[in-house]
């Protein structure tokens, strides 16, 4: 029970930091999209295919539990990039984002992509101030996810079924796929892409153009 | 402060699960090999190849945060089998595995197979009574994984390269992958295997055979 009432105390000073952050966000008219996944799903190589398409004016906040690599990635593709290392911490939370605000360069910018810590269960519960989420998942890691790893899927308003191009190569259950978003998160929009050779990212970068309006 | 208390001493019950855990698998002769990797990397997938490889005698523990969909692969492939769905929770501890004990078909078995739930973070915090860890990767996740989640690589006696298979398709970065491995766990034992072609399987079987002696 103890832990319990922890958890709920730790939740409940996320949501006051997450409205804080909200509110700063909305006044700066900034729209910020929080990015969820499994390790290696694609979430840094969509951002840096959304650097290289060009047509939305972005910053990028990178949360891992280790390492500045993906910064890096995004330095190379030419983003404005904030890394925070959660020193093995399972997941962003909304005191990190604040905190990363300062170092944060939003001028000029109409989005915010925040890249959660690759995991498809802990980042669910943490509201980091967002105006959406997205949920990257690959082919290759199965097309059950969607049952099995329920609580991020249906937090989500997009989910983004990346490589795409890998298709031919494994056993994926497109079917089933289909059957676990409907069930799970009906009302998500679904984009399948592949960050490898960009099919299906403009038709994905013209949708979030649209989401700030 | 409060919150590292609770989480001192959360996991030091599980440390005294986990040592009761142990002591009945030492007297029952069962060797316990606890399983991480990402969602999708291939640990049921191995699983299954271990049932059809045959020349261990072994029983299976699932861990899902949500579905039986694990259990009803591994009974497919005539594998006995325990589900543990963990609700929504990061891991499964020691309480989780002890409570699946009666459940789970030991007579006449060499090892017992627990698949933990699919997340790179929160389970390497977590002793379940084990004498081994294993991590399974898959190719598709990209090389950079042991810098950025070197909690459960880590504590792995054994990391499976899994998905060799995708390698003509995709960029993975062997050398990145074998520097960050010998970096993080210079001690593991590496194998590379395709759970989908079968390659590899048999020497990572002869491997696990000689574990228990």
């Amino acid at each position: 029970m103890k832990v319990i009432t922890v958890r709920e105390k730790i939740l409940k000073a996320n949501s006051q930091a997450a409205r804080e952050n909200r509110a700063r966000f909305s006044r700066k008219r900034i729209f910020v999209i929080n990015i969820l996944g499994s390790p290696g799903a694609g979430k840094t190589s969509l951002l840096e295919r959304f650097a290289q398409t060009g047509g939305i004016a972005f910053s990028v906040m990178e949360g891992d539990p280790e390492t500045a690599l993906d910064a890096e990635r995004m330095e190379k593709a030419g983003a404005s990039v904030v890394q925070i290392i959660t020193k093995g911490s399972c997941h962003l939370d909304a005191n990190m984002v604040q905190a990363a605000l300062p170092r944060s360069d939003l001028d000029g910018k109409d989005f915010l992509f925040v890249e959660n810590v690759g995991n498809l269960l802990c980042p669910a519960s943490f509201d980091l101030g967002e105006h959406i989420r997205i949920v990257v998942l690959s082919t290759t890691e199965g097309a059950d996810k969607p049952f099995k790893y329920p609580a991020a899927f249906k937090t989500a308003q997009s989910v983004i079924l990346n490589k795409t191009d890998l298709l031919p190569y494994i056993d994926f259950d497109l079917d089933l796929f289909n059957r676990g978003v409907a069930q799970v998160t009906p009302k998500a929009k679904v984009f399948s892409v592949s960050c490898r050779t960009g099919e299906g990212i403009d038709e994905l970068v013209e949708w979030i153009k649209k989401l700030k309006k």
